[in-house]
Order: structure tokens, then C-alpha cells, then sequence
């Protein structure tokens, strides 16, 4: 069952009803400034951090779901709504929501009145933009009234929504004329505030959330706009709102339209103040200035427009399969850049007080996005690197306004460091930057103490190498990619956490994951080494890696697939002979990447069994059987119900792991088939199961043993956006960035003719042409550019920022 | 203006609108099992520890307020309602709630049903019970159906409400005949469960949230409610809840009764499981069985009302004045058993997830609880005590459920150990336990590192004596019993804490509060000492004390008030030198109440001051005039906006020093005209500007210089309950514990003719007359017991059980 529809031609998904089967989001911002809004209005905003400056308050898993966020209401002749039917939920004549890239219009028509509300962030403001339109549909004049609506968060999330006895105290605001500033905790240390402005001079005006609802009202019955009258109230304490009353007379087939601005203003100390306790507010001036007339706007929206249209033009492909082209054109790399720039803070699922950037997940997300806007992965990259300790190990998490180590979550996490070399090594390859090697970067952001980005590389390798286990495995620590398998944690105690918590000392437990993340990204660190002349050291690397591929074969294979770690007693995890989690996924995927049992045809079989025991039809499940028991030697995993997370769950972030081994032992259809399982566009019909957004991923799925088997949750935040990407464009489609130009390389089902890509790289552009003759999955027969033939199958680069003309033929 | 009327007959407060200008709440429970309701049926309950072992889910500043509690919905015909108006706010033909002393009893009456809800924790039980009554109060046959509601929190509040990538993954129920059993991470590291049952039957249930509610829907619409059936459903994950649905039919006049049970369970880890994933269920069904019929529910509510008689006979007053009566019979004390027992977690101001048992709140708040129940006393300052470093400092707050010092708050507030001085000598003088001295009490919660409880207080005496400042004057630290005067923080960063935050190290910053405070209570510490026969002892610390009185009179007064305290530049903070915050309430009251100053009419001249500069129709204000900026040499105090909280609002707690201090020098008019200023009986008739309950007291009304002068925040969790009540029954009543026994010294308005007072009293009764022919305000001119005269002021102990009249005249 579908909601909506996708409108290729606009790069939008069309919804088409408001009782979407969870409030379906997207995102605004792509700079400091960021916003989430629902297809009903719901959401919030925040400037950089969604814990420490968010400037509207949003009640996450409230009653009703998904209510509060920038609301117009419509007060006409007695009768009250939404345009977004959310939260008045008056039925509606018509209804339809647009999320666009970077922006989404809502439009709802009631009675003669049709209205649309248009937000976006424009680039390079700190600010959301509304533009409102009410059309008088009917044949009469109409006198209405538009009431907006938005609540104050007082800055910091966490203690906005703890700490009344306080903060009940504190709010204050300041109106000038069609102007409402929020200026809590402004007098005292804050150099922030925020404001809501409307193009228009306005009637009346709220600032006391108590005034404009009624104390025991819902934001679905305001006193104001049920009485059409707004009440002018200032606040003082409590909870400061912004709410602008606007009277306005339509006549028959008349429009009018009207921009609301909320935006953030830092001042510096010196100019803080306009007069005692009266802020300045030239610099809110200066921005609502741009924000004036309706030209104005759809300029700033037009530039969104285009920025966008440049981003995805880097990668274009065109099928034949809509589903397939609107995932890689449109949605995936969207997708990317949000987790790009949210890491996992906030969604409708993160709450947007809880985790900084991960030093794991932010350089997954950075191999979906770096070839959008290189320079802010390269920066991101600085960042990440500036967090690592001198021994390499790194800090889990970093915070997004100080950048620096979160040490509430510390370290420990023994997979991190080796991340921070496939973030680099994807940036060399999108951009042949080797010169960011040669940057100096802090260890534990110290500016006093520094080292190349190189070195940081070289301490990640080793840090592996130098913390292996019995079995000449690398060390798990408190977790690996799984942050739910514990195995030096032993929790007895309710609410501890399983990542910070390491209570058992002692160096056994071991990942055969990290292990074959070592194989798979150990070759190009050996490549790094070798062009920076050290020919001793990419040697030296090469025999550890082969090392660490002997030892995995060995110690790290369980017969019929790879073995997932052992444990803090020497035990195996994921091996035949547990009772439950008998085989895992991740494994399975990351040995096969390293070509780990290729040759000895023990990847394929691994593959196969992962088949046999872990697909099902909405994707591959983490681990079977799913642990029906808490086993306090493995931990958080085991303390999900059956089916979920990662107990058994299909979690998304690791199914393309699968999809790209498939591609390295040559089974184009099994990778096709397993990407179309759970690429979003693929399951827009089974919305009413699936229930999340049919756009962008999900973390996870509910697993064959899930009482709700191919329901989706957390949506949006998940290194699955990134990794997808990585699995249908480079793997599948094969067109492959490495460090001396595009590689052509594609591995799809046979059945396929072939495909066109564009692919923009280094400057030049490559129109790509892939014919599969033969109908074969796997293996470039021919090769030229621009008619002339290629040796080998990587490209050959220009530098002339021209358009080259590729033929390949598969065969 | 009034939203109901006290009963005093019934010990109730009956609410007739439940349109009150706030919730008025009331607390359920007095061991283990809380729960705090609302008029409406709003609220939650928890298990000892409200962030940790929260049952059901509540959120805090809602739209609507107070939108969520232990609902009934009434199906009726296709009409549905609720007897406490919210959620569904369907009119009522009726309404009625009484909060009574640990129970709450709701009725509601629409269209020939009439619904009463009553709500009490019983003695002895962890669970709430409410027994539901349904009667047809019309002439026909009515077909109803009754829909019971609550919704599960995952036990831990703040992680409830932040981590839902995991939460809403791991929700897991049973299901046994009428019995609904919440057992989330009961599989993992949880041995305790919630059940909600009911006493009959069952015609459907629900327990996942979205199938009641539906998804979109309100507490105010839920889709099953509406249809009249439940769903059955069974929640896998989302959010769980508890809903019984109840076919009933009534004959014209004919009433039905249903008891519900909501229960916690632990289980000891052996006995966790009935069969592999199944709960062992006997210890609910146990707790189920006492409250199967009316009965056993009306028996358990005598027994619950008989404690409270118990615990108010200890003390009560005739006086010919209904609102003071009322106050110190009824309010005052049940207001500080609560108090006691939740210190500052959860009220409808504090989320229940902040903050732990305060060293200094605990310490005041059993002032005002010692003499109902003089055991939990004696265990809570053990408890305190335990957490008291060697040098004498103190956390500054432990957790309920470890009992360990809070180690995120830690430590640093210099006052804070001379209120265990105060307690512990309040404990001694209600009990003449001086037994207490002598028990072992550990440091920092080592129990192999232990002291007496003497040595405890020697330790707190002299950590003020080895912590002083240039002028000889205590040190404040990171603060004194003004949290919000930081005079070593100097924070400039948005959000930092100033209570955690000490950045400037000095030994500069001195507090004159302190310094009253020694003097206070330094006194009964050499009491103590000279008892033990330690005379040396008891003569050194006469000589600190009366050395800080001349050190107060030399250095800390100002010449027509006290000083508060010298900064960390030495200068002077409340002084006639200072542009704004001249004058503190606290040193008045606290060196007054030293009798610092009185010989040489100092004190006299300070609380004229306090009259002239501080006092307001609605109270006495903190300090004047308010901080207009902030000051970074002055921390949170100058965070507030001018009239709020510490700000120079009305802060409840320190009014009764200044009316303690008034009856030190003898103005009994002033000292009650004080009184009833702030005490809530007598501002029952302006509701609507003070907005909270009119039976308890709130932390603070707005002052002078608030927008919103006269309006109250924070009501229920406050130390104003245990002072006032100091305040009322000790200072202007006269009745005192003394070391030796009852003294008898009123200080009371001159017109007064005299009072009665009941007092139990180590195992005696007294019953004591006053009268006051002269019509003076103090002074004891003759006083008998039982006829017989005694000497001095001081009620002889007879030990003997019985009632001993008291004959005192003023004069």
C-alpha cells in the first residue's frame, strides 16, 4: 500500500495523505543551520548542535505522535485548520505534502481556502524560511486570519525538558514591531538569541504559551485562533512561544502570500546589548531583510535548487529501472549527505540529546558523500583524526561544537581507528588529494601535540597489530562495528550502559570482523606507504595483512562460514557450536570484501550459508538463532526480544557488506536481488508493513523471529545510507574511485542490458556507457574512451574538464 | 478568587472545578511506593527512585499540561468521558476531587453515569490501588463499557525519554486473564516487573499504545474508547500499555465497583522465571489477592487514614483561627512527610530525574517530620551522615536507591555540614535519644572507615572553624543555602553549571550566612559535648561561637543590616556599597535567629530594614533592588530575570527565619502577620494570582519586581514546609523540644486571647492552655502542669503514658 508518490522530474516524494503509517520527515540545512519536519508541519530546528542550541521545542514519542512544530493556522469565519491537517486535524478537502532536497511544502485546502506552507533553510543563513500562500478558491471574499505558531526550546535540549524549577523561571522575549525575539538566559552568559519575523505588519501577536492555548488546551485548540484573536501577551517565565496574528481579506481567486523567518543571531560581547537589556538586533534585521518580498525567496530556493542539481550530477545513471535510478540520483546520495552532516543525533528516532559524531559512523557516512563536496569531507576528516590518541585508539564519539573526545562513551571501541584509514583513503581516491596526508593533526586535540595525518594512519593500523588476542586475532575491546556485542562487559546491573561499561580485564576476547576490516583496508594503507616512497614499510604492511588473512582462515572460519569473535573465556561466538547466534552476518561480508577464502572457495561458501540461514524476504537478518536468553558474556545483543535490533534483526548498515561480497565472487543477480530487498524505493508498496519512509533507509527491519517481521524503525540516521551507496554504485554498477582514476569494474544481473552513468571526477566528466551483450554479470571485455581503447579497466584522467565518452562492454 | 474549599473534618482539600489555575496534585504513599496525582487524574507512580523505577510514563510541561495519569474512560452509548474531565474534557454534569492525606478521590458525573475514581497507596504495598465506581444515576438501563489506561514507562525516566533507537525496540508484555504484566528488560539484567489488574473479568484488553490510541489520536480520542472495544492487542516493542476493557450494566440506581491493582514486583534472580520467557507471576498474584473486594480496598483505606490520625495527634492546635488551624493540624504537616520523603525529585516542578536526597534539604526537611515518625528520622541522618567525608564536608546529595554521595554534583558547599548538626540535635530533643551519638557512621559510604555520630558533628563543627576566610568568616565555597550565590564560579560559559562549576581557587569568598548559621547552631553542639562530659570540649566551642558572633557583629554588618557575604575580591556582596542586591533576607534571619545583635538593637535595626526594603504584600523578597545584569562574580543569583526565583523573588524558605527572628525579640504581631503572608490557607482566596494548591506552601512567589508578582512556582518540594512549620509550632506557638523536655514560650499577636495545643511527647500527651489576659505577645508569667506550678519554662517528663494538662499565662 502506498501514501504517495515519487515525482522524479521535481526530485520529490509526493504524499498524499497525512495519516502516512509514522510521520513521514525530511530534512532542511545543509550547513550549521538545520531543521526536521514531518509530513504534517511536525518537527524542529537547531542551529549545529540539536542538544546545546536548538531553538524549538519538539516532544519526542508524545501523545498524539508528532505533535508540535511550525504551525499556520487558518481561522476562517469560525471554523479553524492546518494545512498540514496536523494538529487541529480537521478534515481536509485536499492534501499534499512535497519533500524536496532541502525543503518541503505542505499544501491543504479547506472550504474555499487553499494554503501552502513552503520551508526550506536558505544557504548560508542561520535561519528557516516559511512562505506562506492562502488562494481563496471559493466565490466569495473571504476574511481570514493566520495565526503562526512555533514554541521556544530554551536552548539546551536536555535541560529544557528536566529542569522546571528552573527554567519556568526564565523566559523572556522582546516584540518589535512584526518581530518576536526569544532572548532566555540572553542577560546572562548566552550571546544567542532567536527570532520569528513575518513580511507583513501584524494584528496581534502571542509569546505566552498559556495565552495563546489555554492552559488545558492542545496545540489542536488554541483559545487565540478558536476566538480569531490573538491575545498580545508577553511572556514572562514559563514557556515563551512566537505566534504572529495576521487578519487577511482574500477576494475570489485572490492570493496572498506572506514570509515568516526563524532565525539565530550571535552577537559579539561588546555588541550585545541595543540598550540596557534591550538586544541588538541589527544583525536579525540584516538577515530578515533578505527575506522580504516573495522574489527574494524563490531566488533563495531557486539556489537550493541548483546547489543540489550540481551535488547530484556528480553520479547519474539512467536504467531503464526508475526505482533503481531514483535511489541512486535522488534519495541515496540525499540521504548521505543528512547522515553526513547529523551523524546519528537527531531524527525522529535520535532525540537529538544523546550521541555526538561517531568516530566509526562519521567516516562510513563520509564514503557515501565525499564526492559531493570533497573539501567537507576532507575537513571532517582533520576533525575525526584530531580526536585519536597518541596509541591510536580513538574516542567513540566527538561533540559537534567543541570537537573534541566525548569522554562520557571514552574508548575502547578496538574496530575505530581502522575506519579513520578507509574515510582517508576514499577521499585520496575521490579526489587525489595525497597532500591531506601530509597535514598536521592534534592527537586528543591538543594543538601542542601533533603528527602527520599519515602517522594517524600508521598508529590505526598498528594499533590493531599490537592488540591481538590468543588467537593472533585483534582484540574486540568494549565492541566492534556491533556496538551490542559485549564481551568484556558482564552486566548485572539494570541501565548500565554495555558500551561504557569494561569490567572485565583481561586480553582474550577477539572479532574475526575486525580482522577482516584489517585485510580489507590494510592494502591500501600499504598503497599510502608505497607512494610516500616508504617501500620498507608497505612491505612490512602487506606481511601483516597477509598474516592477518592466514591467521582469520585459521583460527577465524568455522567450517561453513566465518566464525564472529571469541569470547572473554576463549569461547566462539557465532560458531555451529553455540546453542544460539550460531552464524552472524558481519563476518560473512567484511572477510568476503577482503577476498578472504575466495581463492579457497570458502567465501562462496559462506555466502551460501549465509543465504541458507539469514536471508529472509525483507533482507538478512544479523544472527540465527536469535538469543532467547540474556548471556551476560555477550551482552547488549542479547537483551532485545527476538528479531530486533541487533538481536536478529535485518540491520540494514551491514546488508550491503553481503551485497558487495556477492560482487567480489561474481554473483551479480544475488547482489541485485539482496539491494532491491531493502532498498527503500523498492518497498514503496509495502508501506503499511514497512511504515517507514519509502525515500530513505532505515537502521533496521524486524527480523523472522520479530513479531512485526518487515517493520522498519529508525529511519534516516544509519550508516546504511552510506554503505548502499558504496554497494550500487561502486560494486554493482562497478564505476569505482581509486587512487589513479575511475575504475570500471560493474557486477549486475545478467539478465540486464546495460546502463548509462555520468560520473563527475577529478574536474573531468565521464559519460559512461555499460553494454552487456553477452548478458554475463561480471568482467569488462572492452574498454574505450572516447573511441579510444583502454588498457586494463581504470580510466584514464584528463584534467581538462571536459565530457569523455566510455564505452564498456561487459563479456 | 477560590477553585474549592477546605473539609476539614475529612482532612481533604475538595476541588469543585477542574479548571484549576495549575494542577493541584497530591502525593500517594509514604514507604516505598509514590505516586503523585493531579485533580484530573494526571500524574505517575515509582518505585523508591523516580528516575530509576518509574511505572508509567509522564511528561512534563505538555501540551496540554498534565496529559497523561491513570485514566478510566466511560463508554456511553457512543458518547465516551472521563470523571477528572481530562483527558477527553467532555462537560461534566458533576465534578468533585478530595485530596486527602495519601489518597485521592475523583467523581465525575455525565448524562446519568456518575464515575468515582479513588487512588491510595496502602500501607505496607508497592502498588497503587484504585477501586472505580460506576452508578446509573438515571432512570434507565445504561450499557456501559469501562476503559482503564495507563502507560508503561521502560523504568528508567530519563533514558525513556531520550534513547528510543533502543526503546522502542525492546517493549514486552504478558497477558493472564485480567492481569496485564510489563516486563521490558525483565529478560536481561531486571528482576522486577509492573502488573495492572483488575477484580473481574475481562471483555478485551489493549497493550500497545498505537492500536488503543491509534496513532494520530490523543489521550483525549482513543480509537478503541471511541469504538466501545478493545483491540487486544499485544505490544512487541513501541509503547507499551495497560488498558482493561469492562462491559457494565447498571439498573436505574444500581452502582458497580471495580478494583484495580498497579504493582511492582522484584524477584530474586533464582526465581525470575515460571517457564523458559514466561514471568513468575506469585508474588503479583500475592498483592492481587489483599485487594479483591471492596472490602479488603475500604479496609486498607481506614487503615491508611487511622496512620494519619496517629501521625497528626502528635501535635495539634485550637486557636479559633480555621486557617491556622488547618495549616498546623492538617496541611503543614502532611506537607513535610512529603517533603521527607521525595526531598526534591518529583513534583509537577521537578521531573524526577535530577536530583537526589540534598545533604542540607534532608537535614531541614526532617525538622518539620521528626515528631510523626522519630525512627525514619533517626534512619535518615545515619543515612546523610554516611556520606559526610572525613574533614567534615559533605556531598552535596546521595542517591535514594544506592545511598552513595552524588558524585556529578559532589561537593564544596560549605553550609552543608552544620545542618546535620541541626538535625541531629532537633532528633535528640523531640526523642532524648542522645543514644544516636554512639552509633558507628561510616565516611563516604566506606563502611571500614567509621566514626560515632558525636564525631560526625565535631567534624561538621570544626570543618566551618578550619574553613575561613580574611575576615575570619566562614568560607562559602561553591555556595551556601543560597545554591545560586557562586562566588567561586565566575562561569562565562551558556549552560555550565553553578553548582559544579568552582573555576576560581581562593580562599577569599566568605558567607555571613554561614556565620549566623554556627552561631545557631553552635550552641546545642556544645550542648551536646558537655552532656558526653566532655567540658573542655564543650568550652572550646563556646569560645568559637561566641568568637564568630563578634566576628559577625565587627565584619559582617553593615550598619543598618547584616551583610551576606564578601566575593572573591574581598568586597562586599548586600551592602549599602553595592548598586543592586544591598540587602539579603537569609543573614537577617539566621543571625537574628543566633541573637547576634540583639543586646545592641542591631538586630532590631536589620529586620526594620528587612520590613522597609524587603517586605511585600505577598511576602519577603530576597534581596533588593534585583540584579538587572549579570554578574560573573556573583554566579547564578544575577541569572535570573529580576523578580524570579533567587532573583529578588519571594523564595518561601527564608520568610519563617525572619519570623523566627521576630519572635526572638519578641514581635509576636509581625512574627504572624509574616506567617500568614505566605501560608497557603490564607491565600486560598487568591488562586488565581497565586495559581498553585492553597494546601501546601511553593518554593517561590514572584516579587516586586516580577511581571508577575504574586504568583507561585514550585509548589509541594520545598524546605519552606519544615521551617514554617518550625516556624508556626515552635516559634510563635511556643511549644519547643528542648534537650530536657516541652519549654513553653509563645511570641504571638498581642490581641490574641490565647490557644489550645495537643502535644504528644516522648510517650506523654500534654495537654497545654495558653492564655494571654494581658494581651502581651511573649513572656511565660505562670505556667502548671496538671495544676501544679513549675519553674522556669520547661514541662517536666513524666514517662507515664498519659495526659498531663498544661496551664500557661502570658503576661
Amino acid at each position: 500500500m502506498q501514501f504517495g508518490h515519487f515525482d522524479d522530474s521535481r526530485k520529490e516524494y509526493v504524499i498524499t495523505t497525512p495519516r502516512t503509517p509514522y510521520p513521514w520527515i525530511n530534512y532542511l540545512g545543509n550547513e550549521q543551520f538545520f531543521g526536521l519536519i514531518s509530513n504534517t508541519g511536525g518537527g524542529y530546528c537547531f542551529y549545529r548542535d540539536a542538544r546545546l542550541r536548538r531553538l524549538t521545542r519538539y516532544r519526542y514519542n508524545n501523545i498524539p505522535l508528532d505533535n508540535g512544530g511550525r504551525y499556520f493556522y487558518i481561522h476562517d469565519g469560525g471554523d479553524f485548520w492546518t494545512p498540514g491537517w496536523m494538529p487541529v486535524k480537521r478534515e481536509l478537502d485536499a492534501y499534499e505534502c512535497r519533500h524536496g532536497l532541502g525543503y518541503t511544502s505542505i499544501t491543504g485546502e479547506r472550504n474555499g481556502i487553499r494554503a501552502t506552507q513552503l520551508a526550506f533553510v536558505p544557504l548560508g543563513c542561520n535561519a528557516e524560511v516559511y512562505q506562506v500562500k492562502l488562494r481563496n478558491t471559493s466565490n466569495a471574499e473571504k476574511q481570514a486570519k493566520l495565526f503562526s505558531f512555533i514554541e521556544f526550546c530554551l536552548w539546551n535540549a536536555q535541560d529544557d525538558s528536566t529542569n522546571f524549577q528552573r527554567n519556568l523561571s526564565t523566559g523572556e522575549v522582546e516584540i518589535h514591531g512584526s518581530v518576536i525575539y526569544h532572548k532566555t538566559e540572553y542577560r546572562e552568559r548566552r550571546d544567542h538569541y532567536a527570532f520569528y519575523s513575518v513580511n507583513a505588519p501584524i494584528d496581534g501577536f502571542d509569546t505566552d504559551r498559556d495565552s495563546f492555548l489555554g492552559m488545558y488546551n492542545g496545540l489542536d485548540h488554541p483559545q487565540t485562533v478558536a476566538a480569531g484573536q490573538s491575545s498580545n501577551s508577553v511572556a514572562s517565565g514559563w514557556s515563551p512561544i512566537a505566534s504572529h496574528g495576521l487578519n487577511v481579506t482574500l477576494q475570489p481567486g485572490e492570493e496572498k502570500s506572506f514570509v515568516f523567518v526563524l532565525g539565530y543571531i550571535e552577537n559579539p560581547e561588546k555588541e550585545k546589548w541595543e540598550s540596557p537589556g534591550v538586544i541588538n538586533k541589527t544583525r536579525a534585521l540584516d538577515l530578515i531583510r533578505q527575506f522580504e518580498s516573495d522574489a527574494q525567496v524563490e531566488q533563495a530556493l531557486a539556489k537550493l535548487r541548483d546547489y543540489w542539481d550540481g551535488l547530484l550530477s556528480k553520479y547519474a545513471i539512467k536504467s531503464g529501472d526508475d526505482k533503481l535510478d531514483r535511489m541512486v540520483n535522488i534519495w541515496n546520495p540525499y540521504q548521505c549527505m543528512v547522515t553526513f552532516n547529523m551523524s546519528r543525533s537527531a531524527s525522529y528516532f535520535e532525540s537529538g540529546i544523546g550521541r555526538g559524531m561517531g568516530f566509526r559512523d562519521s567516516n562510513q557516512d563520509l564514503l557515501g558523500f565525499v564526492h559531493q563536496i570533497p573539501e567537507r569531507a576532507r575537513e571532517r576528516i582533520i576533525d575525526i583524526a584530531s580526536t585519536q590518541f597518541e596509541d591510536g585508539s580513538a574516542y567513540h564519539q566527538y561533540q559537534p561544537l567543541t570537537k573534541k573526545g566525548n569522554n562520557d562513551v571514552g574508548s575502547g571501541f578496538n574496530d575505530d581507528p581502522l575506519w579513520l584509514i578507509l574515510g582517508t583513503s576514499a577521499y585520496i581516491k575521490e579526489t587525489g588529494d595525497f597532500g591531506i596526508l601530509d597535514e598536521q593533526v592534534p592527537f586528543d586535540s591538543n594543538p601542542d601535540n601533533t603528527a602527520t595525518l599519515f602517522e594517524h594512519l600508521n598508529r590505526s593500523f598498528y594499533h590493531v597489530i599490537h592488540n591481538r588476542g590468543p588467537h593472533g586475532l585483534p582484540l574486540i575491546g568494549r565492541a566492534d562495528w556491533n556496538d551490542c556485542l559485549n564481551l568484556n562487559c558482564f552486566s548485572k546491573e539494570p541501565g548500565e550502559s554495555f558500551q561504557t561499561t569494561e569490567n572485565i580485564k583481561g586480553r582474550v576476547a577477539e572479532s574475526v570482523f575486525i580482522a577482516g576490516l584489517f585485510v580489507f583496508v590494510g592494502p591500501d594503507f600499504a598503497e599510502l606507504c608505497r607512494r610516500r616512497g616508504l617501500t620498507d614499510e608497505a612491505e612490512a604492511a602487506e606481511r601483516h595483512v597477509e598474516e592477518m588473512r592466514r591467521i582469520t582462515l585459521e583460527h577465524g572460519y568455522d567450517g561453513d562460514w566465518f566464525l564472529r569473535a571469541y569470547d572473554h573465556f576463549g569461547q566462539k561466538v557465532g560458531s555451529k557450536e553455540n546453542e544460539e547466534g550460531q552464524i552472524f552476518i558481519e563476518p560473512q561480508g567484511l572477510c568476503v570484501m577482503a577476498a578472504i577464502g575466495v581463492e579457497e572457495g570458502l567465501a562462496l561458501r559462506a555466502l551460501e550459508s549465509t543465504r541458507e540461514r539469514l536471508d529472509t524476504k525483507y533482507g538478512i537478518v544479523l544472527q540465527n538463532p536469535p538469543y532467547s536468553k540474556y548471556y551476560l558474556n555477550l551482552g547488549e545483543i542479547s537483551s532485545y526480544p527476538p528479531g530486533y535490533k541487533e538481536n536478529a534483526g535485518i540491520f540494514c548498515h551491514n546488508n550491503p557488506w553481503v551485497i558487495i561480497a556477492e560482487t567480489v565472487i561474481g554473483r551479480g543477480d544475488r547482489a541485485f536481488e539482496l539491494y532491491a530487498k531493502i532498498a527503500p524505493a523498492y518497498l514503496e508498496e509495502i508501506s503499511e508493513i514497512h511504515r517507514m519512509e519509502p525515500y530513505v533507509y532505515a537502521q533496521m527491519i524486524a527480523g523472522k523471529d520479530a513479531v512485526r517481521h518487515g517493520e522498519a524503525k529508525n529511519s534516516w540516521l544509519t550508516g546504511t545510507a552510506a554503505w548502499n551507496y558504496v554497494a550500487i554504485t561502486q560494486a554493482i554498477l562497478g564505476i569505482q574511485p581509486a587512487f589513479d582514476g575511475l575504475r570500471i569494474d560493474p557486477c549486475i544481473p545478467a539478465a540486464w542490458d546495460g546502463f548509462r552513468v555520468t560520473r563527475q571526477f577529478r574536474g573531468d566528466t565521464y559519460d559512461i556507457h555499460v553494454s552487456n551483450p553477452t548478458h554475463v554479470s561480471k568482467g569488462v571485455a572492452s574498454l574505450t574512451v572516447d573511441g579510444q581503447p583502454v588498457s586494463g579497466n581504470v580510466l584514464p584522467l584528463f584534467g581538462d574538464g571536459l565530457t569523455h565518452r566510455v564505452e564498456a562492454t561487459l563479456g
